[in-house]
């Protein structure tokens, strides 16, 4: 059941249509990002629900993981780690792959981004198949991070991201059951 | 002359030599953001500079502009939009292109992102020979916006970027005299 503050969430997403092939609805967050009741609605629900949880490290994914992850460090006073795209980050990286419809992809952190054992929320903006959500985890465990969970601002349900991340504790402010 | 928190903000970069490639000292703002008090210094120094400026929507470009500036937006209460590469936002765009060393790119933000007068401030990490940022610049101005000023964490000072800007006001947080 969607609480009201979700509910304004989710109609200040965009629907866009054939994005960015034909046949897929892309659901937009800028729109939401131009309300600034709602990024702060959405950064307000985020912190809730893990605020107890002692989260040391927010990591955002690149690249809308960024606005919401890094407004949350702020908000947090938790450092703040990007997981960047292969190739991005200057100094030394520990890299994950993960595969793709065709083909393979991975994402990189930096090696001392954090020390031994710290615990880590993982943030993006959207789940959709997983890939480099679960991806994005492995690579702060194998770095020696806890991974104490991973939220979203959007959960497209009708994929299988969500069971990708069966092990972990994940948070979704907006689902959608459905193109 | 640098405040004691421009030192403090200029000792958490890490300088990465021949990096992205030979000769080159790249500016590493990571270890920036894993200071959770310097990442909130380096935000307070831009809210203090542009709060009484009637600023009304952060612009940030893509993608470690996005850290500060989507964190910059929280704070300050504004919409925050994002400047992208081309190709990744949904919706209608404007486009912008700009010169590199070897042939052009472009940057794009949505065509609504704003309403026309809007006061926008544009924020990124840093400047170095400002293609991009002056191409943002002039990417609001093109879709009706006013552009109040550009923030930047670091502007690598031996490099032309001030002077692409000179019509603007701009705010450096640390700047770099040589490489």
């Amino acid at each position: 059941m969607e609480s009201v503050a979700q509910q304004r969430l989710r109609e200040s997403i965009r629907d866009i249509p054939d994005f960015p092939k034909p046949g897929i609805v892309f659901r937009d967050i800028t729109t939401l990002l131009q309300d600034p009741d709602r990024f702060r609605e959405a950064l307000a629900l985020i912190e809730e629900r893990w605020k107890g949880e002692g989260v040391e490290v927010i990591a955002g994914i690149e690249a809308r993981g960024f606005i919401f992850g890094a407004a949350l460090a702020d908000r947090l006073g938790c450092p703040f780690v990007p997981i960047r795209k292969a190739g991005k980050l200057p100094a030394e990286t520990v890299a994950m792959s993960y595969e793709l419809e065709y083909g393979t992809d991975s994402i990189e952190m930096h090696a001392d981004a954090f020390r031994e054992g710290a615990r880590i929320l993982i943030v993006d903006d959207l789940l959709a198949t997983g890939g480099t959500a679960a991806a994005a985890a492995k690579l702060v465990e194998e770095t020696g991070g806890e991974v104490v969970g991973l939220a979203f601002v959007v959960n497209l349900a009708f994929l299988p991201g969500a069971s990708k991340l069966e092990k972990y504790r994940t948070q979704y402010l907006v689902e959608y059951d459905s193109e």
